[in-house]
């Protein structure tokens, strides 16, 4: 019997040569990529910190907290994802071959539920309280032609800085939320409310590693869309509300100079169109496109009731 | 207002140059070591393996799902550490620095309920099936002095390969589990059942991980230990049943040859003294603990009902 796992020699370096050879059989070429990187760099992590059992349980037991505080309107595991810069890191690796579309940013912890089919022009703030804002947009391709028919999901928080899903007793389920077609030119259309900056939820283990690392919770006020159309790469971005506090510190480091929005007030010609006052505020929104590539297909991360 | 989140300049570099900086406020000095260190490692993962969307979320999904399966009698994430060999690695590194000392072990998923206070000579074994094993020892230091009245805590599984948790139907709670005080002279001696070799919990994510891996699940037989005494570091440990199966390739990791039990015959010193017939199976263990040192204080793992 070939004693593998020799006692003797079972220096902390034999231990990782042994578990990644133990993935060696991994028959999914990726998936053996993926682990085997794992490994390294999570034996790294141990290596470098040495942590006492008593940490390690600690470890343990706050990735435990973390899976246990999830459910259908909570995502723990994404708020740690967040406020590690881990979601976006992810986004921002798969933005470097897109150039030329709108930058994406990260996805967030609130887009569980599927938004309300709404009609171009109406409004996402169902209860018909703070100031309404008029957003006006269009879809289009890194060419320049407009994408018709592309599907825009919407979805924030309200004045106060709560999503639907955070306030069940006080706010309509959809509320916030939006889930439009574009017209045949690619445009789109709609009223809301100007959305306010806001603590990441702060009730669960990731607050906690905030408070422990003085770090604040807070995120600047921001508008979450997905574009999608058929042949084109989703696009997940935010519309960032100018002169919001926290831009240059968001919680989980997801601005970008070229999302922070232009929110200026209706012309006449706008005043016309949508039928709002002259210099009512209005946000103006281009959403660029990149072409659907082999290495990026539609995710249908949109679609999906998370 | 400084953008510090600066878009145009936002590349995976800079980013986790951000993240860092972000837990550079953190007031506790060992804290501020182990984020910094996870961030550095963590990005570095992702920067290698650069995961589209798509993988992203089966990352958060997978980890939810790891953290939901754990409840009173199950921790999933226990398992995930050790199936990636990081239980055995924090082990590792930390029975570096105790010469002399019985190896140790990681410690498993099924020490958390409390093991019941057994005398000196019980059975372990509350059903009376299997060909009961005599298990003798004595606890010591590394000066070779015997330590008195130290406390040896005994976990199993059966001689079909389950823990009592894992069979609230078939076993009572207790069984295959035993908290002794040796003797004067740091002496204990108990029986039980020879444990089988098992297949660690598969029907949850752990188990889809080790599938999609083309690697088993089984662990070679064994009895768990956990030695304390004041003065002395805490010991976790196994005795690992000799010629069980695995003792090559235990899904864990955890088999140091030293660890590998003596399993005897009684003599007729034994005989006579145990109460038990001549040739009959004897387990003769030995743990050796080194004294508490600043760095490693008693953990209280074992006392604490998890």
């Amino acid at each position: 019997m070939t004693m593998q796992n020799s006692g003797d020699s079972l220096t902390p370096e034999v231990l990782t040569g042994m578990v990644t050879q133990s993935f060696a059989g991994t028959p999914d070429d990726r998936l053996r990529k993926v682990i085997s990187s794992l490994v390294r760099h999570l034996h790294g992590f141990v290596r470098d910190i040495e942590p006492t059992l008593v940490e390690w349980q600690e470890g343990i037991d706050f990735l435990t907290a973390v899976g246990q505080k999830c459910d259908a309107v909570r995502q723990e595991f994404v708020l740690l994802s967040d406020v590690l810069g881990i979601s976006m890191l992810v986004e921002t690796i798969n933005d470097l071959d897109a150039p030329g579309a709108t930058d994406s940013t990260v996805l967030g912890p609130f887009h569980m539920t599927e938004s309300p089919v709404r009609r171009l022009g109406e409004s996402i703030d169902m209860l018909g309280s703070g100031i309404p804002l008029l957003v006006t947009g269009s879809v289009r391709a890194v060419t320049g032609a407009p994408i018709p028919y592309a599907t825009v999901d919407v979805w924030q928080c309200n004045e106060d800085g709560f999503y639907d899903v955070q306030q069940p007793d006080l706010q309509p389920a959809g509320n916030g939320r939006g889930l439009f077609t574009a017209d045949s030119q690619g445009r789109f259309w709609f009223f809301t409310v100007t959305p306010s900056h806001y603590p990441i939820p702060t009730d669960g283990p990731v607050g906690k590693l905030l408070s422990a690392t003085s770090r604040h919770p807070f995120r600047p006020g921001h508008i979450h869309m997905i574009a999608q159309a058929d042949g084109f790469r989703e696009l997940t971005t935010h519309i960032f509300v100018p002169d919001s506090p926290y831009l240059d510190s968001d919680a989980v480091f997801a601005v970008k100079k070229s999302l922070v929005g232009e929110f200026a007030r209706a012309t006449e010609d706008e005043s016309a169109r949508f039928e709002v006052e002259i210099e009512s505020p209005v946000a103006r929104v281009e959403l660029v496109l990149s072409p659907e590539s082999e290495a990026h297909p539609a995710t249908g991360l949109g679609a999906v009731d998370r």
